[in-house]
């Protein structure tokens, strides 16, 4: 038996944020290409909003100045009052949350464009299990864009929304685009392209579904986080094994017991010890040797995802 | 008719640098392992010394942190005295300087690792069309050593002594290994691989040249820096353009007049308008942006090198 479709309210406020990370450079061309001329963002029934989030980091073109902005969106941090010794992070972010999170203003849809250095495709990443909306975008993605040189992934980091400290939390839906292999603080054309792409193909699928259009239910997979890994380290701290040249670039790619994951620099290979085939993510990711993250594994789901349509007018009486 | 042998004494004091850009970790991994255990650089004839040439720079896995290192080798700043202001690298600059490149304890041959984000496999960058032993170095790096997924290319900027800023110029004789592509700040085993492949067998090199072997004639193809060209630019000095789809990752793949090389966000195409065939490198590299380098041109040479042997002592006398 098929269950009833979800109904949403139509998504008239939507911002699409570039340079959350300064360094970042696909969502930080487009974005700043828009801010000066957003005709190609128009749409019928809603007008999207560009937004350079970290506008300090993408003039030194690093990923942030003082801390993390895509890890500053914490209640703690959002509720606390300023004070002069904040990193500038948190300031933005409490700026960022003011206009586009909270209250009245609250948007219905936050893009949040971003790539990596590992050989992540186009992944579709959402934090939250119960976004319906944002699962539908991004089979509208796969199923319509044509480039498939840099396939789409449904990725999920489900984070219970009180614990959540990314930006693309602070509105109603959201999706955030990881787009690579490209290395920080280069512009290369086929990832911008496919970026914006996918960016417009987005746009139109909430174009659609303002105008009515029914989507229906389909079965997806979707790659969900297990748990981050990091790098073997010796007695003081120091990376002592690196990812093993036959895990480099296998970012989706189906890891079995006993495959190789890192060598050590005098040549001893360590091997995977899970009793699983896992999905391996963001594999050697520059930003994420600070973090302490070597990849990120994940287990593939299928998921149900009911048909969507929009609230009608008694729904609202 | 042949020409005679250059003769070289030998070469007795060499020094491998990595880190001279703190974020490139081919050689900032191998040079901190070295440190750890020189064993492997041991040679019959000499006793190689590895050193991490911006430490600072290292530690924030930054490029530098004043300014770039490896254009701080100039006369100007190596000849005048220290002062509290001057950046961080001008002081290092002296430092090193004072260590390997001055008075009679002038080192005789200089290895300074690093890598690119662009696709320049790797490439045996040379400062001076007389280092003849480098030449002879570079060629047995080529024929002997194994890995051919990234190819040796000869590349020379040439530069009068006087105006050279590079650190490989502090040594009586220097190679710079560029390897690529790996994004800034990341650990690839086939790069690091590849890179202590080639140091090794440069070691190899010296080590049979130490022993008084004879190293024949040969011709050899050389890129020749012609001209770096910069991003097309908007009248606020932005840029407007990138580098275009059919140029990117074609290092050393011939441009022909007419072929594309940028492409603005509006989708127009500006193409090569000069009129021979030129090489280029360096398309697209992370750290060249703020230097205003969109990719350089070289020509393709073809250069004789004549013979090489070590000095023999009557000419000592």
């Amino acid at each position: 038996m098929m269950s009833s479709p979800i109904q949403c309210p139509p998504v008239s406020r939507v911002v699409i944020f570039g340079g959350t990370h300064g360094n970042e450079m696909s969502g930080v061309t487009l974005v700043k290409h828009w801010l000066k001329d957003p005709s190609e963002l128009h749409r019928k029934t809603f007008e999207p909003e560009p937004c350079l989030a970290n506008p300090l980091a993408v003039e030194k073109c690093v990923r942030y100045i003082d801390s993390d902005l895509n890890r500053s969106f914490s209640e703690e941090v959002l509720s606390s009052s300023e004070s002069e010794s904040d990193p500038y992070e948190f300031k933005r972010a409490r700026e960022l949350n003011q206009k586009y999170g909270s209250g009245p203003g609250l948007f219905d849809f936050v893009f949040d464009l971003h790539n990596t250095t590992s050989n992540m495709g186009a992944t579709l990443l959402r934090c939250s299990e119960d976004d319906i909306l944002s699962l539908h975008l991004a089979k509208y993605l796969q199923s319509s864009s044509g480039n498939q040189s840099m396939p789409c992934y449904n990725y999920l980091i489900d984070i219970p929304k009180k614990d959540n400290v990314y930006l693309q939390n602070i509105g109603k839906h959201s999706l955030c685009l990881e787009l690579g292999p490209q290395p920080q603080g280069v512009i290369r054309a086929d990832v911008l392209t496919r970026m914006r792409e996918l960016v417009n193909c987005g746009l139109d699928f909430l174009d659609l579904f303002n105008q009515g259009k029914e989507f229906p239910s389909f079965e997806t997979d979707i790659y969900k986080v297990l748990t981050r890994v990091d790098y073997p380290r010796d007695h003081s701290g120091e990376i002592s094994a690196f990812i093993h040249s036959g895990l480099q670039d296998k970012d989706y790619v189906p890891l079995k017991p006993g495959d190789p994951i890192f060598t050590t620099i005098n040549g001893e290979v360590l091997h995977c010890n899970g009793d699983t085939v896992v999905y391996p993510t963001f594999i050697n990711e520059a930003a994420y040797y600070e973090k302490k993250v070597a990849f990120i594994l994940t287990e593939k789901v299928s998921r149900k995802v009911p048909a969507l349509k929009l609230e009608t007018l008694e729904h609202h009486v």
